[in-house]
């Protein structure tokens, strides 16, 4: 269950068991029920141990139902311990626990068992909060109002408490056995998440409400799981640079590495954190969705019926492509956009400025209303029976996103003063991680001319990341530990970043220097030319 | 509003207030806003800091509310603080504080300012539970239903919720104001008002469900106080030693003393506690409702219409009496009951055995068909125009309860192995104790035959230690202290107890070296006669 490397020999999870056997209670030592337990549970060292008002009557009676024997469920809220449960022997289940990434566009949920670290199960829904703005920035508008914060509030937790239900029921269980859950998400979900005014985030200073949250009860927030699990949220850092980072730092262990590495999550921003054991600088922008698939007509997330990947001949440009799953595309995501612009632009169809030319002789540049367009799949090889298209102003928009990619990534190592050359490890995190091709990111100017070896693509690191604090509880400290000590960079106040960001905006770049590695057609200033 | 003599220079209330001016957030320093104050507080030495989930989304639009200027309102929650409200500026009015002593018969209740030190006002109410049952027992037997447990809970708070309305409307101002609540009671009392299970408190091996109880947040007890003000319940020591009792020792201050103590706290129940500041040792037995006056005919609590005070002249055996308040007699308190008592045996009325002598020459004698009695007051002088009168029978049952206390403090004593003349200091707690008159207590041998200086009636030591926890936070780890050192001797199992409870019955004992300084009238065995 855990994605880092690292294997402590002895597991921390977030949630302990201990059997109990205790002796009958006597004239002589009357010590009271719940308070018999609690002594013998200090003793083997869960101390402070507490027990919260609302669960103690339940407790009570079932201690006394168990008498003598029971297993104690105690869960960590980082500093002390709570009691909260007894079970009687032999109805010791797995200790569940749920872990989210909770993204703006979608929320992936995992089930695992802390005890023998597994993930048993996994499941991605549409955040619902889409229909009320596709972007934060719409939804902060529409918050505003606070029956309307309050609407947003109550669409993810009836999210989270309907994938509860979905993902329990396939494992034979129920919300209710859940012990303990972890969030990672933006600093606008974990305030919408906890029904906080995030306002803030979106203006001048961009304050957020909350940085660092508590530890909540499950019930508090009115949530299906075990009512007395807690409930871990993880802190902000920024408004721009939320919990699912400080989530993805955790999962590449990038804040112990001695050397400096770097780590890019692209998403509707796009966030990058620069450092090492010692120091750490974090900063982030908007890269708009394109680099989602999510604002191309024919754009989509990396579900089934994406195409992933996609080549073009140079000579007959033509395409080939790969679809996710095993259907007809119906739409084409991230990676599979990075493909076609580095291919396209590889094949000579899109210049340096990112325009389309339409002179060549191929059936695959059409010219539509809006402009000119490639036709990636003909209509009788898709889902839709409509041809699937990347128009130039589709093209336009992702350069954009690729170009605040790049730029985030040269002003932070300028601002710290740390060459790409240095640079020994570059995480590529978020919905393409996985599945980007450095050497095409490359050729586009998305990411920096380094050796493709260098990036690893870590898939959803928010996710991991959260998963790994159920296991490991000695990660809560550490994260505000990291918390604390990274420094955030505002880009969203920052001209450098306009100046470099439009020398970026070309294909792959208007200083060809910045990419020797990149073969630039002759007639559009490549070095063949001069 | 310390009854106890200690001063403190620096006073440590339970709730303190800091007033705060924050710089104006910036670009370069846009902390979150509630970790802004959480990060202030903490600087001041609030630390460790917490603030509850459900108090979070409050807290942040006040702090934005009051910009850069406020008052954070802090509670102590043994061992670390609670953000729990800011006001702004001119807002700021005395910190209330509620006191209430939950005691069986009736509740009474403290308003104070913590700032200033001052209680603001008192109310007594009897307690509402009594139509299920007079004593512990009945109600404790009456609980086993759960609804019936509920329904005793609900009944205290609703009395509690009214009871804060009624006080602090008198005083201009509102429950929601009150930020802070200590409650001591007996076990059970403290067990009913949580929602406890309290079956297991009166049948061996007497174990209550819980001595140690968390802080509570008002809101989560349904009570009108401050949702998040902390409710502190005194913990208890056994199941008929309870948090009424720890707090009198905090008000009586014997655990800090280097000379051996003695409380006495006479309730239904007698409590024992013998002491210094190195040892403690306290039991309690049933002393029976007599010495509360609540068990005779004419017997009735200390309130206005009750004789207090008796004098019988033992030559015409006429008596004189007091009442409290301005009024004709209504029935006789428990410290009348005392001296009555005393002066019926003084007047050689009452014999050694506690029977009546029927033989003597005076009206105040009387036969009614349950036996003799004593008519204390004539119809024409009483509220009701019936005679006020004492019967054999009530002596009787008396005299039982006056044997347990006396029992019990020779026991105690017995067990400890501390001879009665070593005590410096008796504390006369409970209702009448600050009534009874040591010289006639010990004519009638309840109280051991000691210097009546050395007795020192104490009243309300309940209600006055759990305003004491109010006013000094480091109280509370020294109740808890104190409770984890005391022994309790169980004296419901304690056949030594019941040898000599007999003895005990008489006036004032069968041993009458027990009592050298009662006057014992020769014909009954006095030293006057042999």
């Amino acid at each position: 269950m855990i994605p880092s490397a690292e294997n402590r020999l002895q597991p921390l999870p977030l949630i302990e068991t201990t059997a109990l056997e205790l002796p009958r209670p006597t004239l002589r030592d009357n010590t009271a029920e719940l308070d018999r337990v609690m002594r013998r549970l200090k003793m083997e060292g869960f101390d402070p141990l507490r027990v919260h008002f609302l669960n103690m009557a339940g407790l009570v009676s079932k201690i006394r139902l168990h008498g003598q024997k029971m297993t104690a469920l105690l869960s960590y809220w980082d500093g002390h311990w709570e009691l909260m449960d007894v079970v009687g022997p032999g109805h010791e289940g797995p200790i569940l626990g749920m872990a989210v990434d909770l993204g703006t566009t979608s929320l992936s949920f995992h089930l695992g068992a802390l005890g023998n670290r597994k993930v048993l199960g996994q499941l991605s829904v549409p955040n619902p909060q889409i229909i009320h703005g596709e972007d934060i920035l719409t939804r902060i508008l529409f918050s505003r109002q606070e029956k309307n914060l309050r609407t947003l509030q109550e669409m993810i937790l009836k999210t989270f408490n309907d994938a509860f239900l979905q993902i329990t029921r396939r494992h034979g269980t129920l919300p209710g056995e859940v012990c303990a859950l972890s969030v990672a998400g933006n600093t606008t979900m974990s305030h919408f998440f906890l029904g906080l005014d995030a306002t803030g985030i979106c203006k001048e200073p961009y304050i957020p409400a909350v940085n660092h949250f508590p530890m909540i009860h499950g019930g508090d927030l009115g949530l299906s799981l075990h009512p007395f699990a807690p409930v871990y949220v993880f802190p902000n850092v920024g408004s721009y640079f939320g919990g699912d980072l400080l989530a993805g730092i955790v999962a590449t262990s990038m804040h112990r590495s001695r050397e400096i590495q770097l780590m890019v999550d692209v998403g509707t921003n796009a966030e990058v954190v620069l450092g090492n054991q010692d120091w750490l600088v974090a900063c982030a922008g908007a890269a708009g969705p394109a680099l989602e698939g999510g604002v191309m007509e024919c754009g989509m997330v990396a579900l089934p019926g994406a195409i992933d990947r996609v080549r073009i001949d140079p000579l007959t440009l033509e395409p080939r492509w790969h679809v996710l799953g095993n259907e007809k595309p119906r739409g084409i995501c991230g990676s599979g956009v990075i493909d076609l612009v580095a291919e396209l632009f590889g094949a000579g169809i899109l210049t340096v400025q990112g325009t389309m030319n339409t002179g060549l002789r191929t059936s695959r540049v059409v010219k539509r209303e809006d402009g000119p367009a490639y036709v990636l799949a003909w209509g009788d090889e898709t889902e839709s029976g409509q041809d699937l298209l990347v128009t130039e102003a589709d093209v336009g928009i992702f350069l954009k996103s690729k170009a605040a990619m790049y730029t985030i990534l040269q002003v932070i190592c300028k601002k710290v003063g740390v060459d790409l050359e240095e640079v020994e490890k570059i995480f590529v995190a978020g919905a393409f991680g996985n599945h980007m091709d450095p050497a095409m990111a490359i050729r586009i100017g998305m990411v920096p001319d380094l050796p493709p070896r260098l990036y690893e693509g870590v898939g959803n690191t928010a996710g991991d990341g959260a998963v790994m604090v159920l296991l490991d509880r000695t990660l809560l400290s550490e994260v505000r530990d990291v918390a604390g000590r990274i420094t955030y960079v505002e880009l969203n106040v920052n001209v450098e970043f306009m100046n470099e960001f439009r020398g970026a905006l070309f294909l792959p770049h208007t200083d060809p220097r910045l990419f020797p590695s990149v073969n630039i057609p002759a007639d559009q200033g490549g070095r063949g030319g001069f």
